[in-house]
C-alpha cells in the first residue's frame, strides 16, 4: 500500500514542489510583529490545503486566554482507521527564524530560488520542507487509498522558533482533541542522507536577556573617559567569565544534578563517525571546545551557554566619541538530560550578578523556564517502526543519533500529554538553518515522499494497545 | 570700545539667538553621508551671514585633491587693523556628532527647544553656541566701530567630529591665507561658569575599529554550539583584556615615552577643586578609575582606551538561536602629552593581535595617526590676554585647566602653521555634548557676548611682534 502512495507522490512531485514554494513565500517570522501578515498568509494557505486533502476539523488552536507573543497552531484530523489502530500526531511548524542579515543572502530569503538541486529560502530546511512532506503524504493516502494506515492528528505549530510561549496553554485548552498514541515529528532531521539514522533525542533550551547600566546616560568620552565605567567594557568582562579558555561553560551550578555520560550513550554517539576536520572545514572554523568530548558529543550531549547577540554604544557609520552607559546581550542555553531549565537560567543569572562589580546595574528580561532535553525510550514502538523503514530503504542498521538543537514539542507532549516523539524530518545538518542562504535539497523532498508513506504503513501494522503506557 | 560692542550685542540678543537656532536646525552630522544636505545648509547659512557682516574673502576651503570623507572648511577675513596689530585666527566648527539614540531625546535633536534657560539640541553646546558668539562679536565690532581691534581670520571647520581627515590637506593648500599670529578657539570650554578658568591644553586622540571572524558564516547554535567559537565570546574576551579591574589601560607600550606627571601640572589640576561625589552623582555613576589620580587628572591628564561601540549577532526583537561568526568594535584612545598617535594605535592593535587565539581572524579598519595632545606655553601672550579678561569679568586669578576632550585644530595649527591656540569656548562640562539632550545655556550665550569683545580688545592692545616666535 505504501508503494502505490509513494508512486502517486512521485508523480505529483512538481505540484508538491510548487506548493512548498508557495508556503515558503509567506514570510512567517514569528518573533517579529512586523511579519504578522506573513504568519497569517501561511496559516490560511495550510488550512485551505488540509481541507482540500479531505482532513476534518481543520482549524486554528488558541489558548483559552491569549498569551503575549503567542501564535495559533493549526490542527486537522483523519480518524477513519478505527479505534484499534494507533492515533499518530504529526508535528511540523509553519513559523521561521528571522532572515537577517539580509545582505548576506545570494537571493532574497522569501523568494525561493532553486540552484543545483537546492531550494534556497528562509524556512526551506527548517521546517517547511519536511512539513510539506508529512502533509502531502497524508493527502496521498486519502487520495489513492481512501484512508490512512493510522489515525492522524496534524499539529502545525506557529511559535517553534520563539520557544513556544503559548503552546502549554494551547495544549491545556485542547487536551482531548490532542489525545494521541505517539508523535511523528517533521522537525528534527536525521532521516535524510546516505547513512540511516534514528534521531531519538534533542537538547533542551532556555533563554536569558540582560542589560547593564553604568551611568544614567551616555557621556562624551573626552569628558569622562578614565573616570567612568564604560558599559561595553563591563559587558565584555561579564561575558568573558562565562567560559574558560577551551570554551567550557564556567557557570557554577549550571550542570547541577546531571549524571556523567554513560558508556552506552557515548557508544551511540560514536556509532555514526564524524569527520571532525571536514566538519570544521565546512564552517570555515578552527577546532574548539571541551577536549574531553568528541565534536558530536559537544554538539548533542553537552550543554552550552551562547551569546546570540550583544550590542551597545555607537554602531553606525564613522565614529562617535561616546562612553556608553548601556549594553545588552541575548543568551540561550542548550540543555542536556537532567538539567532543569529554571535551574540553568538561575545559575547563569546568579553568575552574572556575582561577577558584576559595584556600579554596574543589571536588569534581566526572560521568561522563566524553557524546554528540557528529550530522549525517546529505547524500547518505544516508534523506534522499531522507524528502524524497520530505514533498514528497508537504506540498508544496514540505523545509527542512533541525537539532535543538538531543540524541538520543544517533543518535551512538551511527553510532559503534558504523555506521548513520545520520533523526529523523522528530512533536513540535513549542512543546510544553514537559522543562517543566511538556508536551503533544502530537492532530493530530500523526494526521499521524504518515499519514507513517510513507509513509516505510516509500518505504524499501521501496530495496534493502539502497543502504545499503552509508553 | 569693548563696552560699546558688548552693549550692542546685548541689544541684539534675540536676533543672535534666532540665528543660532537657525544654524542648529541644519542637521550637520559630518560622519554620515545621509546628512550631506544638512552640512551644505549650515555652510550656506554661515557664508551668507559672514558676508552680510562685512567680512571679506568668505569662501569654502578645500584640499587640492579631495580626501575621502572630508568636509570643506569655511573661511572669512577682516584685515583692516593694519600690519602692526596681531592677526587672530578665530576657530569654530559647524559639524556635529550623530544624534542617535533618537528615542532618548526629550525633544527632537534638530528642532531646538528652550526650556529653563537652556537650548536643547544636537550641536547647541558642541559647538554652534560658542561659534555663534565668536562670529557675532566680530560682526558687532564691524557694525559699531567700523573695525576690529585685531586682524581677523575666521576658520570654521566641517569635520571636527570625525577627526579632521582633510584638514592637513586644507592647510597645505591654503598656507598663506591661513597665516596668523595666534588662534582663539570657540571650541574647548572653560570660559563659562562662576570660577574663571584658563583652558590651556587638551588630550589628543586616535581611533581604531576592528572586526573578528570565527567562522565563514553564522550557524545554528543547536548544531554547532559547544564545538565552535562564538565571535561574541571572543570579542568579549579581547575587550576584557584592555583594562585591569580598576579601569587602568592594560595595553603594553601604550604610554611609551610618556614622562610621569610633574608636580607643577598636578598642582594646576588641583587648583580648581572638583567635588568628585557630585561629579559622579551628576552622571548617575559609581566612582571608578585609577586610584593614584584624582578625577580631574583621570579625565584630563591620563590616557584612555575606550570602546565606543560593540556589536554582533542578532540584536532585533525576540531571539535568534545563532552562533555568530562576526563581531565588531569601534575604539578611540585619548592621548596625553608625550604620546604619539601612531605608537598608541600600534600598541592597541598589537595587544589585540597578541590576545586573539588561533581560530579568530582579525581585521582592522583605521586611519593611521591622529592628534597629539596640545599645551599652550606658560608665557604665551594669549594666556596673559585671557587671564586679564577673566580677572576683570569674574574677579580672582583664573585656574589653569585642561580639556579631557580633543580639539585637533590646536595641535594641527601648532604643528602646521606654527601658531598657538587658546580655547575660549563657553560650553560647560555638564551640557551632555555627544549625548542625548545636549544643551547650551542662554546665560552662557550672554556671557560669551561680553567676554569675546573683551578678549579681542585685550589682544588689540598687543602688537603683532609680541607673537613672533611663539
Amino acid at each position: 500500500m505504501s508503494e502505490r502512495v509513494a508512486d502517486h507522490l512521485a508523480g505529483q512531485k512538481d505540484a508538491i514542489l510548487d506548493r512548498l514554494l508557495t508556503l515558503i513565500r509567506f514570510p512567517s517570522v514569528s518573533t517579529d510583529p512586523a511579519f504578522a501578515e506573513g504568519m497569517r498568509g501561511a496559516r490560511e494557505f495550510l488550512l485551505d490545503r488540509l481541507r482540500a486533502m479531505g482532513l476534518t476539523e481543520a482549524r486554528l488552536l488558541e489558548p483559552a486566554t491569549p498569551v503575549p507573543g503567542g501564535q495559533p497552531a493549526i490542527f486537522a484530523a483523519w480518524t477513519g482507521a478505527g479505534p484499534d489502530k494507533p492515533t499518530i500526531m504529526i508535528y511540523g511548524h509553519y513559523d521561521v527564524q528571522p532572515a537577517d542579515p539580509y545582505e548576506l543572502w545570494t537571493t532574497p530569503p522569501f523568494e525561493p530560488a532553486i540552484r543545483d538541486g537546492r531550494i534556497y529560502a528562509r524556512g526551506a530546511s527548517d521546517v517547511k520542507g519536511s512539513t510539506t512532506i508529512a502533509i502531502e503524504t497524508v493527502g496521498a493516502f486519502l487520495a489513492v487509498e481512501g484512508g490512512c494506515p493510522v489515525n492522524i492528528k496534524l499539529f502545525l505549530e506557529g511559535e517553534e522558533e520563539i520557544g513556544s510561549p503559548s503552546l502549554p496553554a494551547i495544549i491545556a485548552a485542547h487536551r482531548d482533541l490532542l489525545r494521541a498514541d505517539a508523535m511523528l515529528s517533521a522537525d528534527g532531521g536525521g532521516a535524510a542522507g546516505p547513512r540511516p539514522q534514528l534521531n531519538i533525542g534533542c537538547r533542551g533550551i532556555c533563554a536569558l536577556q540582560f542589560s547593564l547600566r553604568t551611568a544614567k546616560k551616555d557621556a562624551h568620552s573626552g569628558k569622562v573617559g578614565g573616570a567612568m565605567r564604560n558599559a561595553l567594557h563591563e559587558m565584555a568582562k561579564l561575558v568573558a567569565t562565562l567560559h574558560d579558555e577551551q570554551g567550557r561553560v564556567a557557570v557554577e551550578g549550571f550542570e547541577a544534578g546531571v549524571p556523567p555520560l554513560s558508556n552506552t550513550i557515548r557508544a551511540e554517539a560514536a556509532s555514526l563517525p564524524l569527520d571532525e576536520a571536514a566538519w570544521y572545514a565546512e564552517f570555515g572554523a578552527a577546532p574548539y571546545g571541551d577536549p574531553a568530548y568528541s565534536v558530536r558529543e559537544r554538539t548533542t550531549l553537552r550543554p552550552t551557554v551562547e551569546v546570540n547577540g550583544m550590542w551597545g554604544g555607537y554602531t553606525g557609520a564613522g565614529g562617535k566619541t561616546v562612553t556608553p552607559a548601556e549594553a545588552h546581550a541575548k543568551l540561550t542555553m542548550r540543555l542536556i538530560p537532567g538539567q532543569e531549565p529554571e535551574v540553568a537560567q538561575a545559575a547563569v543569572k546568579a553568575h552574572i550578578e556575582r561577577h558584576a562589580p559595584k556600579g554596574v546595574e543589571l536588569s534581566f528580561d526572560y521568561r522563566p523556564g524553557g524546554t528540557r532535553a528529550f530522549t525517546l525510550a529505547a524500547d518505544h514502538p516508534l523506534r522499531a517502526a522507524a528502524a524497520a523503514v530505514l533498514r528497508r530503504e537504506k540498508g544496514g542498521e540505523p545509527a542512533v543519533t541525537r539532535l543538538g538543537g531543540t524541538v520543544p514539542i517533543t518535551t512538551l507532549f511527553q510532559e503534558q500529554l504523555g506521548i513520545s516523539s520520533l523526529m523523522f524530518g528530512l533536513a540535513s545538518p549542512d543546510e544553514d538553518a537559522h543562517a543566511p542562504n538556508e536551503f533544502f535539497r530537492v532530493a530530500s523532498l523526494e526521499e521524504g515522499l518515499r519514507l513517510w508513506p513507509m513509516i505510516l504503513t509500518e505504524l499501521g501494522r501496530m495496534r493502539a494497545a502497543d502504545f499503552q503506557g509508553r
